[in-house]
């Protein structure tokens, strides 16, 4: 590869896209790449610091402020680090990117899907994913799986866990070529099959058309 | 007056916008207006802290990091303090604002106008002033006055300097209902009553006018 190879890891809360990406890491460094793993938000320092701003601010924070903030986190994270790694030949798996803007703030908070859009795209510059997987599973699952946060969980309302759902298949409708559909129903290993052979089959891909 | 009034001051480092900032507050307040002083960036917590990141951070920060946490900083304050003052009635008088960064960060630092405008816009959500006073100086004034502050004007350059007041020029001819003009390079008097002027005629207007 003369240049590496951006893949991001979408999906609810206890889908298990974090399992499936450390499962991931360890495969293709067995393979021989040399991996990078990331996540959002709060991957730099910066985004440390701004996640510190959002969580122990005494004044209400306004949708707005918490937007641009999000959006500041990304755009350093982009500059700073995702593209340094592609650009030394890396594969950059990230968990949780600008799908999740969407399908999140979007479609779960009814915030505006064509502005998050358009800031989104100003955010990567450019910076768009080669792979999306999107881990979906059943909320009921997703609720069963992640335990002890349950009560977080349902706080927020299974009706917005299922917008955020929706939101994330109306995009996979939208893209499906950037973004592959996985059924994160099932087993881990069954799961991990799937993913396994999408990632290889496109890494092989890119690699005979020495892209 | 059943709704406050926004006004904003415009201008270089030098061009004796903040002194004219505060002896308007004086004059407004003697005759009887509520009024409130705020400035751009950092008049509230979250600003000071988003400034501290700018000032105090060991990495590099991305422009477009730069320029979305100045974003979240002006939709904070928009949000929780000038919108409210209005709302109370309050005449609020803001040292910098939108203006600002289309005159620095577009013309002075050629970054994209038509992008700053646009995210300017979703930034103050409505909120675009009823009277800018742009206070204009020749470069060489401004840098007489700033006095121990001149270094570091002209490290940046006479050429930036210059773009920011052409800048500011073309933003009034742009929107000369909004934007009024006052020579700035005249003695504090003069420039005082000129303002003076303005904002009583403007304020009256929109008494008469019940607005």
């Amino acid at each position: 590869m003369t240049k590496g190879f951006f893949i991001t890891f979408e999906g609810a809360d206890g889908s298990g896209k974090t399992t499936q990406l450390n499962k991931i890491k360890d495969l293709l460094e067995e393979e021989g790449f040399d991996v990078v793993v990331t996540r959002e938000p709060g991957a730099l320092l910066i985004g440390e610091k701004i996640r510190e701003i959002l969580l122990h601010h005494e004044e209400h924070i306004a949708d707005r402020c918490e937007m641009f903030l999000f959006l500041a986190d990304r755009a350093q994270h982009v500059e700073e680090f995702i593209k340094p790694a592609l650009e030394e030949g890396k594969i950059v798996l990230c968990d949780r990117y600008t799908d999740s803007t969407i399908a999140y703030q979007g479609y779960g908070r009814n915030q505006n899907i064509k502005l998050l859009t358009d800031l989104n795209n100003i955010a990567i510059n450019g910076m768009v994913p080669d792979l999306t997987l999107l881990f979906d599973v059943s909320t009921e699952t997703a609720m069963q799986r992640v335990g002890e946060e349950k009560d977080r969980m349902e706080s927020i309302g299974a009706d917005f866990h299922k917008r955020v759902r929706n939101g994330y298949l109306e995009l996979q409708r939208k893209e499906p070529e950037r973004i592959k559909l996985i059924n994160a129903n099932n087993s881990i290993e069954n799961v991990y099959n799937n993913t396994k052979n999408i990632i290889l089959d496109l890494i092989t891909h890119k690699e005979e058309k020495g892209v």
